[in-house]
């Protein structure tokens, strides 16, 4: 018996190794044991999987399949948020008024800090069903409101919790070098990131990746070399955030140090696209970011016209505060200029990428994770077109309907 | 015994008539036969209304109430829809190469002129369905893929059956000087609209409101001003739709024959502002317009400046294909950069004086209309904060929860 069979969708939309989306009208998924057993049109997959014969079934008619989103960029757990900064700033405070009146990420790590580990998985817990609801089904999630390695640990000792009692697949990262906290300087800082931090985490085995933001007033390109390095050194595969405001070479460095995906990427010139895709790196382009900080959007077309393919990520933090993929995918159309089918590509097999899972995740074929989203719209292209609702009404994690329309 | 009471909301925000938005903490809302009885604390409201003795109840323990939406301007009654030419522009198609392969609004009139009534009523319906799921309870329709007094007059009494069977209140306008059909020059149509349309539409009591695409290439300003003249005379109020792309002189038009409202003003100056406040015009800003069209934004703070509050509405079209009224707040502030408050105001009372409804359509108050929603934010201002998701959960239109968590 199967366990799960969603039939009659007006179309299945799934990314393939070999092409950038494929296309299957008045399609099926079968899902036995959280995997996925059998795609093809309705016909094929229910003479093997009849619906009326599994253990769960959802008629998709009139509705569109696609693999769960997979969100490969987020600072998720924190205390506090800052919706009073938000509307501070459109009332007109600039960001030095936010500073000096404590705000901006220092304020996020003076709460994260004071917080217990349990109301950190709580906070958590409660992101991954927002995330879940709106179609994501893995997520990325960064440790670095600590900025000390008690902190540090505590955030990822919570992910790990929160992992552990949500369906949501998580991939922890740790980012000790997310900000320069404000008793000391930043190659201090980055003596305790590498001495200190880096070491407990990979001996706890807290985190799959090492990331840091390099950036100018932040991490220079040493000191962000220093900080991969000695992730790798301890196992930790390198990201980094590179490139936001100013063209520092946090691309190249990425490049330089085989790095799993490199992110933000707003001042990337052509040579470091190329770079990138001659390096294997997955660019991550955050564009709910731009959309709320009000600037330019990432170059999508660049990495386009290099062949090279991007990811998307929501980037939810407290200063991006938005939990959905489907909502990143209205931006990277509407906003970044991507084709639909692109930016469904870059929130599934693409993102998946940018996390090293290559094992099928972000993609519904024989094997691959059981993880699919059905959303209320004739084909994949509404899904941009029909912008700023929420056209995802039902999530599949693993075989399991973990929300129903 | 009350109807229906919303209680222990961890806000209540309404605008009134003396300030942009009061904000009630620890709040409720009793409404009986459709219509608001009492807004206040909690516990003040509960003494006279006990939830336990309502006809039924909803518990907005960490959720912040808002008066229900009102969506001032939309072309949601078509057919067909142009998701193939948002990818196909996507993808590098210019606009004029959409027109030669036949695209483009006049393509929605074909499909509008050959869609039955009862096809309309029913696309018109679903539209509302998604409207009201995301909060709004007072929506503006506008005719005007007809071109011909046949099809205007079809699309206006799919409008008022829709109308009938839905709990959404709807406030018709009819808009047959939309755009120039093929056959036929500017003038030569603006007489057939003077002298055909406009009459039978008054006659048959079909719209509120007559409105005009007042731009170069479509009708000049002398042509517009033959539109709304002819509506005015037989009893129907004048709208236009201003200086989108081109600075023609619409806002001032606006405020020379007193229109209800002026909507779009992408170019206006601080003189057409000026204009608008001195006459009493609602300005109309459509922020999803910008959005999906990749343009700059109207310049909402040209309006603060000037005191003049504006609305914001969707414009859902087969253009610009978004029904949230959530997701325009979200524009306003994250894109528009408005206040939270500002943005609320804008999407309620203000948007409610844009389409002549200031019995409190808009507010919460004794007396006004039992139109609100709850959304799962600790208060208003969250709801800006965390963009892209759908944060409205519970949807009251005159005192039914037509909506429910
Ligand atoms: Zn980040
Ligand atoms: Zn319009």
């Amino acid at each position: 018996m199967t366990d799960l069979v969603v039939h009659d969708a007006s179309q299945v939309a799934t990314p393939t190794d070999d092409s950038e989306l494929v296309v299957i009208e008045d399609g099926a998924v079968a899902i036995d044991d959280g995997v996925v057993t059998a795609v093809g049109p309705t016909e094929e997959v229910t003479r093997d999987h009849p619906p009326e014969n599994a253990t769960d079934a959802v008629d998709a008619t009139g509705k569109t399949v696609l693999p769960g989103f997979v969100d490969p960029h987020t600072h998720a757990v924190f205390a506090g948020d800052r919706a009073d900064e938000f509307s501070a700033k459109l009332d007109g405070a600039d960001y030095q008024d936010i500073l000096a009146e404590g705000g901006g990420i220092l304020r996020t790590v003076r709460a994260t800090r004071d917080a217990s580990r349990t109301r950190l998985v709580e906070n958590l817990l409660a992101q991954f069903d927002v995330m879940l609801a709106h179609g994501t089904t893995t997520v990325e999630v960064k440790s670095g409101y600590g900025l000390d390695a008690e902190t540090e640990v505590k955030m990822l000792e919570a992910i790990d919790e929160a992992a552990g009692r949500h369906p949501i697949d998580v991939v922890p990262t740790f980012m000790g070098a997310h900000a320069v906290p404000e008793d000391t300087s930043a190659d201090e800082y980055v003596d305790r990131v590498v001495d200190e931090q880096v070491p407990v985490v990979a001996e706890n085995d807290l985190a799959e990746f090492c990331d840091v933001f390099c950036e100018e007033g932040v991490f220079s390109v040493e000191q962000s070399r220093r900080v991969l390095e000695a992730g790798t050194e301890h196992g930790l595969k390198p990201k980094i955030h590179a490139d936001e405001f100013e063209r520092l070479g946090g691309a190249q460095l990425a490049a330089d140090v085989g790095a799993t995906s490199a992110d933000h990427l707003l001042q990337s010139t052509e040579a470091d696209v190329e770079a990138l895709g001659d390096a294997g790196v997955t660019p991550v382009l955050l564009p709910g970011t731009a959309f709320t900080l009000a600037t330019d959007y990432a170059d999508a077309s660049a990495f386009e016209a290099a062949d090279v393919p991007v990811a998307i990520a929501t980037d939810f933090n407290p200063n991006c505060y938005s939990q959905s993929m489907e909502f990143a995918i209205d931006l990277a159309c509407n906003g970044m200029r991507m084709t639909p089918a692109s930016a469904v590509r870059s929130a599934t097999v693409t993102a998946a990428n940018a996390i090293d899972r290559t094992d099928g995740t972000g993609t519904l074929r024989e094997g691959a994770l059981g993880d699919l989203v059905v959303a209320d719209v004739p084909d994949y292209e509404h899904l941009p077109y029909n912008f700023g609702v929420q056209n995802v009404q039902t999530v599949v994690k693993r075989g399991e309907v973990v929300r129903r329309d």
